[in-house]
């Protein structure tokens, strides 16, 4: 039985303490966050202990290990703590904004030889997953063009946009990043950006690009293209389409039921299953089980501190293209 | 190059007109109805000859077939004539109501040696073709279910329906009662029915059977459901469903185009194509280069008198079990 | 906290235990079955305590409810049993394989007024109840055609069949003759059924009927049909078209992912869920919390006695049509 | 009745005889082709004269209208020759590879004010068309993104490869170019492209690039991405999907029919039809009639010469950029 601190309260953290309370192998045994109303909120419901202090939940010896879920800029320090105090660690993407910080992350991880996995939970989807292990089995001979469509319903809210600039490459684009490294087995050396603010200046008043379009080259050759925006009012639009010398597959979208309604203006389905939460429920439990798992078997978590470290050096590189409108390199 | 005399200016006529002008290797000569202002104005569309005494269009020598769309109860004095004339006869179906009519004509046209074909369009819809021709490759292995929806989107006018008592197994399912035998190639033995009148009067005044369910049990042992109605508002609704021990196929509807339209309220799609000249085009084309193509190598069509007697059995008991309420059995 | 004993280790029992488990207003407090070591080894999965004496169970003052799964001509005493204890009852359909059994558990249930629910689980599926739902908010007017497929992808064991002779009309389409009711509101009064064999001797060596057409003719006029056989090789088949005078609805299959496979022979994609634990996860879920709300709310089930014994009538006289020949009356 | 020379009796030049065989409005005078043998082939099928000297053609009283489908780098002398003859011209795309040749059309097409049409087919799709209908009747609001797929199951032989040097722009995506100016009826401000030789040295021994990837800047804002491969083994795969502030909307791709064939493995579906002659069928007809009706009506032809001109622009600046690696700018 594996026992969880959970930081950060908000967000995604009930998923995950939802999912721990559901696991037969694991435990949430402390919820911190520096808002201990809500800290004890969701700690109550799974009988857990709340805190607004870290380094208490820490040291106590029953801990095994942490799910951060805190806002990017938040986790080195976290990290580091949780490291020193010799516990695994299961940190959301991106493991920071800060190239520097993180890697000194990587530096104290390395050292304290910390059991370390980054939240890329659509690599655990079973439908993209399906799609991985197709192009790995051979179905499409070698991989020549991947397309990706990653598409949020609606835009964060202001404050949060505000702390994280470009967050569509660091929040949501640095996803696709992690897919096409793992779909392709194989790393990018140019990345093109175009950017664009779509959105009106009330759901969008800080103009931070709210939609983009990326070209990637590939070391092994392959061309990538990823688009992306903050604006579907359709749904969570999620495809991903791999075209190879012997056919192509596609990842399609998720509804919520398969119903078909034909009536005189023709043939209507469901829309597209909201947002990320909606679509990815078994992802968020599928990557827990696998890091679970990893922690229980004393073994390497399934996506590692380099994951994080390669995803966010293509976001890095997507700004500044974005930002000099010229392709920027990559080393592969 | 085979000479056409058409019988009948009103209704599919000019399909089968136009289907005529375009084939190379036919002509229309002829067209004949008693409605003369008719039979010219289609006639000189093409360069043909309008007549409203069919005697006359029979003395041609330079006609060869004769194509008869006229009202079903009009077809045996038809088929008589053109058989005592000599020219080769695509009928459309039902070759008459009338089973000791039909019967009549059957002697005729073997005395005569005459080339008949009978109209069932369907057998040259290429979706149609495709599912015959993969349940006879052994695709599903023994076929055991098979079931077909047969829906129009709208009745025929009051007149057209009270001078066909029950046309919805004369007029329509008569369609799948061929389709029934050649997907299978097999009789049936028994067939129930039953049937409402689900329109209000002011669509349905006389009250006829406007939605049917019938239950086939064919000499095989394949059990088949057909359903049928001339209700359906979103289009015309033709499918077949065939189910073996290896499978199932299905032969689909058509739309006008692939688009779809993602918004809130779901994905939509075209309706389906509006009608039997919408859906069957193609079907239409094929038949008729068929026929010719039978013509012109003197071989048998490959549609027979056979096939539209056997279908107008299968109706006649078909009625008979939807008045009866109870099954009725046919010879195989 | 509502604590259930489970009747009936082996089948279904299972998936109801591991649902009341992850049910946080529910506790599996007993599972009894005759063959001790089962009941043990499902009950230690959850903590509960084993028992092969359902008396002993029913004894516990702490048990507030049963579920009972075991094979249907046991069901009848332990619905006695239970009544009489003073519990709730969510029984697995049908009810007995004996209308006068049933009708004495019924008397019993009365006089006791133990909450009963009977398994309908497929009403709890959220794409079924999508249409249910679309139905009765008029979505297609008056339904007037229902058509349903009902195909197993496999016969169940030799003994299991010989235990239950003519199980594709009490075990299978039972389920569809409740999903007519539910979906429509109205009850049938006349029932045609048509069954063969057409499994080999090997699979099915009671020749016990494995393929069914029926046509249910509904009080309100509608016309019902269903299919059904005990061998779709290609995975659970379970679809719903409702065609009314403003439109059709349908409620399709579902598969594991949406990935679609182009290659030089097509397009593919998933084959359709295998079985009902694969198809219904959510509506076993969905169907026992809808219980547990209803017995702690001290409110009646959703779907009652009245429901499975209407079920088990069709059935009865659709076995009674399949081997007479002829359609049998039902009373509204 | 408008009376027409064929120049170019090869590739699509039949295509364009048979539809002006079959149109009512239109008559095939003269096919023209340096291999006269070709030329008469065709002629003699629908009745008209043949030639392998143009001006002989162009001196008939009786031509109304050039149709040019010889090779690209021939087209320039066959305008000016036609332009000066007074005839009207069909001019299929690309106008000319050279632009300076282009520019001199131009001016003798405004000195001679000869009716001039591009045959950019697809805007005469009936699906692209439904697209475009719309997107031009606001139905996803202000288009933001446009995502084309433009990949061709192979790759044309090395002679032709060799005559045209990044034909993947001035050959195929120069449809697309096209199809995002019609669309989105703006112009675009820059272009950057990557290229790839994915096909192997027999199947493309020249190295010209066989694979594409392009982002586009619209005058607007939008952004556009266009994919382009010479090996799509699975058919003609022919998509646009069209994203904005209301929704999305999908040009899907065709099947020639619409069987489901459900086996142990998945659902499979036909394959996409092969290639353009099978796919744009339907346009290649329609854009005849476009031109014949406008020619009729003395009206000018609905795609013009600048719409010839402004494609082959952003063709060449795509190749500038696939050549340098950096995007280049447009003048809108």
């Amino acid at each position: 039985m594996i026992q969880f601190c959970l930081v950060g309260a908000g967000f995604i953290g009930p998923v995950h303490a939802a999912n721990l309370a559901a696991h037969t192998g694991a435990r949430l045994a402390w919820v911190v966050d520096l808002n201990l109303p809500a800290a004890k909120a969701l700690a109550d419901r799974y009988g857990a202990r709340a805190g607004s202090d870290l380094a208490a939940a820490l040291a106590d010896p029953a801990v095994d290990a942490v799910i951060i879920c805190t806002p990017p800029r938040t986790h080195s320090p976290i990290i580091e703590a949780t490291a020193r105090a010799g516990k695994a660690i299961f940190c959301e993407k991106p493991i920071d904004l800060d190239m520097a910080k993180v890697d000194a992350c990587g530096r104290i991880l390395q050292q304290t030889r910390t059991p370390f996995f980054v939240g890329f939970n659509r690599r655990f989807d079973p439908t993209h997953r399906a799609l991985h292990d197709a192009i790995r089995a051979g179905e499409i001979g070698r991989p020549e063009m991947l397309i990706l469509s990653s598409r949020d319903p609606e835009i964060s809210p202001p404050d949060y946009v505000a702390a994280m600039p470009y967050g569509i490459f660091y929040d949501t684009m640095i996803h696709d990043f992690d897919m096409v490294r793992w779909l392709l087995q194989d790393e990018p050396v140019e990345i093109f950006a175009r950017t664009a603010c779509m959105l009106d200046a009330k759901e969008n008043p800080h103009r931070d690009p709210d939609t983009a379009m990326v070209v990637l080259k590939m070391a092994g050759g392959a061309l990538v293209h990823i688009n992306s925006s903050f604006r579907a009012v359709y749904g969570y639009d999620q495809r991903i389409e791999a075209f190879g010398e012997k056919g192509m597959l596609i990842s399609g979208n998720q509804q919520a039921t398969t119903v078909e309604r034909h009536g005189r203006d023709g043939i209507r389905r469901d829309p597209l299953l909201y947002f990320f939460i909606d679509r990815y429920t078994q992802s968020y439990r599928r990557e827990l089980d696998a890091f679970v798992q990893a922690i229980a078997a004393n073994a390497a978590p399934p996506i590692g501190f380099d994951d994080g470290r390669r995803a966010l050096m293509i976001a890095e590189a997507g700004v500044q293209s974005a930002k000099t409108g010229v392709p920027v390199a990559l080393s592969a």
